[in-house]
């Protein structure tokens, strides 16, 4: 019997160990796609404890706990951190299997120390001890990048964004991580949600003029796009719950564009036109400034109503989308293709279903000079857990070049997720080490250890070019 | 090599031996989906051969000696019981990887104390063997159940039903396990089928009153679950090819049930109207009771015409639906939710596709005080196999809190089916034997051992409050 | 540690060796479905070097290079043959857990003797040693296939093919392998494409009479299926991107023919009706001749515009379609069970969650005399890897009888393919053995044996009736 995460976690045979200490241990982290805020970096924010880091944003703990039938108050509402805390601490140790027990259990041993397992009984010791080392100066937003060897983070930024942060951050000479914005134009896709006309409002202040007409937008977007540019953004991202593709003429899109404005009913229909030329519309930038594209589909948001309203969106009643969006996803990226608007592109269904489809789709769209424009990103939310990223990874190497894959990302809101790289890297390791104790790939350990280095950071440096 | 099918079967480590022998074997059994016949509970009924128990009603089996070519009359049809029996024995061998395989030989062990391994050679063996054995007073309807350390059954009920046997079951000092009716009203639900103007008719003729309209279609079935109610009934269940949400106005209804009656073609659209009004309608009779609602989906049933018409329903030619049923799935619960109508819930896919996405699911209701008040079923029908349970398993572990988990049903027709509560047990027992001595998880046998009991027993007892 | 590649290659304990090298290893191959061309059979044609015969016609090499970012021209441009290899051999380690890095050892090691591993630096040794091996005269087509120990290959024709190579084959007394033709006619059913007018101009030419109605399309293919069947044609095969049921009347039938003849457009529901008649008739003529007819859905073709006009299809650039055609599958099923035209029938989905549907379908149209009648096929294309067919087979397994189980074919445009038979045996014998030593089934290693030959050969050639 192994012990309880020990050194050799996930390291099931020898190869997979040399792979993990001697060659991805200590590679850097490039943190391509999260949810930080930057402003914390920027002020350098310290916690006063560790309800405040874990549970304060974290819907994955807060499903889990309510899974439980603990009730709202001691989960998001009035009741104590230390309440809350233990309500979390006491909610663990059910859910075996799943991936909260080993990022928890990782984040105590990285970042605070505590080899122990946390739950009920243990909640006191490791409260008081994660709030004593959080008091020192090291567990700051900038000390637990810095600790994590994290190179450069990528944030998750609306194009109405003064990136004011991101500023103060690239004039600090105090701190050397990379922290580039990245472009996520939802909003300004969702002519059929009821913040479509104030925020049109919101972005036309922006750019000093008011958006009359789809063009104005359009306009403005590019506007927009341009300064993302300067300030060293490289990246944008769309959340789509599924994949549409519907031409449209420039007529019809300007009176969906009015109805939108006017807050009138959108079918359908109207907004798949819209998206579909705002995709087109907007891919022709990224290509000129040379961004990876992201597109995340198939999460059905918001899904109990009751909870909605009473605590809003990124609440944990999120839910995937069985929907298929093969057919039109490929007539999107051929559609942009022809007109030179497809950029390199990074697809994420929250269907694991989807994985085969996606990572054929990497095949179908080459480009000279760059390995995989068209790219499967790494096992998303509900598939970032150990079997949906061996699922993944095992589907990409069969149906892929997995020495192409750019690796993985955190998408997460906590600092403390850091060590999620550690957790995939670790899987990466082993499965290698499986295949080539199987006799299934040659024992070349330097050639692999080369591999799961480009995996782990080189890889995803060289595809957004981020000279890390 | 293991010996097949050994005390250790499927336990592959020492934490899962220990877990299974010491702490799951031993747990009684609830049994609360299943589609015995209660005439047969109160009546004692016993088997004259192994055929009448094995081959009179399990589409299981017909469907695999069918896939070997054998003649329907050898299945079905008028050859003898022996011959019929040399049918299955034959085929079995060739159904390596099939849970009959291990389901037969399991049966074989448990309650007839054979040891071999059953195939043409041995027919005549295991028939002269079983068919003394049933002769056998332990071997009835009821001590089978006892034997089988079962303490609660929950059966499969039309709300027409005048649940005389349950009532006689109820009666008898002489029986001490608790034989529960479960509703069911897909009759009443199917307003597209022809067999709905006749139900209707039988449905009034019990509540003593023409059901002229659609509002007294809800009075009788209201006036139906109160009765089943008072007779212990706990729990009921929905059969729905897809899952569907489409509100619509009362005279919209009472329009789509005068047609119904009459027995005039009901568009798709129409039928999903009504049965969403009826989902809407029962879940909250089901919230007054405190009963738990079974949603079964994805089933495509009498996929073969010509079979369907020599031999009618449920006997072998069902098949899985791929057709998408997220969206509406969660606007049914949401809007069930908003109107105080959703009950605590299990549902089922047939598809195992669905697995991730029932997952998430469990997590988007969440109910102060119960655990998961909407659960994922245990692999229903064709993912109930060794690789189908063991997927499921890992999955909802990986998506939910897998220590809240119902544990194991029989959905089956026959008494000897309780031997799957074992299968499954072993392989819930393997599964975290698994994952403790690869060091994913504190081996803690005392904390696991509970966890399994409660899988294995006690959630379902809390959660349908059967009070065994 | 396990070699690389040894003669235990993917056989992971004691019984998988015994019935592999015992019972597997030596039994014949029938080659039931792939695109070799008979022309190069009855020309018996050698080939100059390694390029030719693995990167002329291979679009699995094609995509995998294309995924290293090398330029088209080094692919299936100008580029010298060495160059273009070359370019295979650089980007061949990269794919780690790709079928490619497999077939390609095997193919080495097999057919040319080559021991060592392909990479970059390798490549110039490999290329000289495969080139002497290729001038060799058991390197010819013939060669390689008598190497291989293929007894029987079914090819895939159009039609209006004059199967001239077939009867050259056919009356060459010094070459005895079967060669078959296939009946596949696409190009009739595709009354939507704009080859549809030119197609039955020549299917006309060849039936020596304008083909102006649809009934007149029809009796020219019974005449063609007659002539295939003298031919010795036992097989058939569609292509379709999704399963449709979309019955019409002969009215509309006759007006959607005469639009396609025009080359005017026709609409998704026109060509879905269109393709429903003709399945319907011409299974009627496949269940005359005793045919068995193979159905390959699922597949996105030619997904990238700028490539398919530059390149032409076939050229790596097709995917997976993720929607559903379960419905419409048993729809069309049924009806053609109901006419008497549903013949012996292969289905074959590329979306590997059409598994278990189409493995359940196995069991729902029965035939007495023969074992299942509906066959769910190999792992096809991007399934067919060793994690696709080892989930394949687990589930095959689970849900239907393996040992009925059809096996393997190439599917393959080479003559080199013939390892991948090879590759199949070895994963089969593997997971057999896994059931056996856990315990799972008996150790009959006489009854296994015989199982594994049945299927590796004797099941195929006894359901197509190839009398090998």
């Amino acid at each position: 019997m192994k012990k309880f995460m020990d050194e050799d976690f996930l390291l099931s045979n020898e190869t997979a160990k040399k792979l993990y200490h001697d060659y991805a241990e200590k590679m850097p982290i490039i943190d391509y796609h999260c949810h930080i805020n930057p402003q914390e970096i920027a002020e350098d924010r310290k916690f006063d404890n560790i309800t405040q880091v874990w549970l304060y944003g974290d819907h994955y703990k807060w499903r889990m706990i309510r899974a439980c039938g603990v009730e709202e108050n001691k989960i998001t509402g009035t009741a104590s951190d230390r309440e809350r805390f233990q309500m979390f601490a006491e909610a663990l140790p059910r859910a075996i299997g799943n991936p909260l027990y080993h990022w928890t259990h990782l984040e105590l041993k990285r970042y605070f120390g505590y080899d122990g397992v946390l739950n009920g009984d243990t909640a006191e010791e490791v409260w008081n001890l994660c709030n004593k080392k959080l008091q020192s100066d090291e567990m700051s937003a900038r000390g637990i990048i810095k600790m994590s060897n994290v190179k450069c983070i990528a944030t998750t930024d609306d194009p109405a964004d003064s990136l004011e942060w991101h500023k103060k951050i690239k004039e600090d000479p105090t701190f050397d991580v990379k922290v580039l914005p990245a472009w996520r134009p939802d909003k300004a896709m969702n002519v059929d949600k009821d913040t479509f006309p104030g925020y049109v409002e919101t972005l036309g202040g922006v750019v000093g003029r008011k958006l009359a007409t789809f063009k104005d937008l359009l306009a403005a977007l590019d506007e927009r796009m341009a300064f993302f540019n300067e300030m060293g953004c490289v990246n944008c991202d769309h959340g789509l719950e599924y994949v549409m593709f519907r031409p449209a003429s420039d007529e019809e899109l300007e009176a969906i564009y009015q109805k939108g404005l006017k807050g009138e009913a959108i079918s359908e229909c109207e907004a798949e036109k819209f998206r579909t030329a705002m995709m087109l519309h907007l891919g022709a930038g990224y290509v000129k400034y040379g961004w990876v594209m992201q597109i995340h589909y198939g999460a059905l948001r918001n899904t109990n109503t009751n909870l909605f309203k009473k605590l809003g969106p990124d609440i944990g009643v999120d839910a995937i989308s069985g929907r298929d969006s093969s057919g039109a996803l490929f007539q999107l990226l051929d559609a942009m293709d022809q007109k030179g608007a497809l950029p390199k592109t990074i697809l994420y269904s929250l269907n694991p279903n989807d994985n085969a489809i996606l990572q054929v789709a990497m095949g179908c769209f080459p480009s000279e000079g760059v390995r995989n424009k068209v790219q499967n990103g790494a096992a998303w939310w509900f598939s970032d857990t150990l079997p949906g990223m061996v699922n993944h990874m095992i589907s990409y190497a069969s149906l892929g070049v997995l020495g192409n894959f750019l690796g993985m990302l955190t998408d997460s809101r906590s600092f403390l997720s850091y060590t999620r790289h550690e957790y995939y890297r670790r899987i990466l390791c082993n499965q290698i080490g499986i295949w080539v104790e199987n006799g299934e790939y040659p024992d070349d350990i330097e050639y692999l250890g080369k591999m799961v280095q480009d995996i782990s950071f080189n890889n995803t440096n060289e595809f957004f070019g981020f000279h890390c």
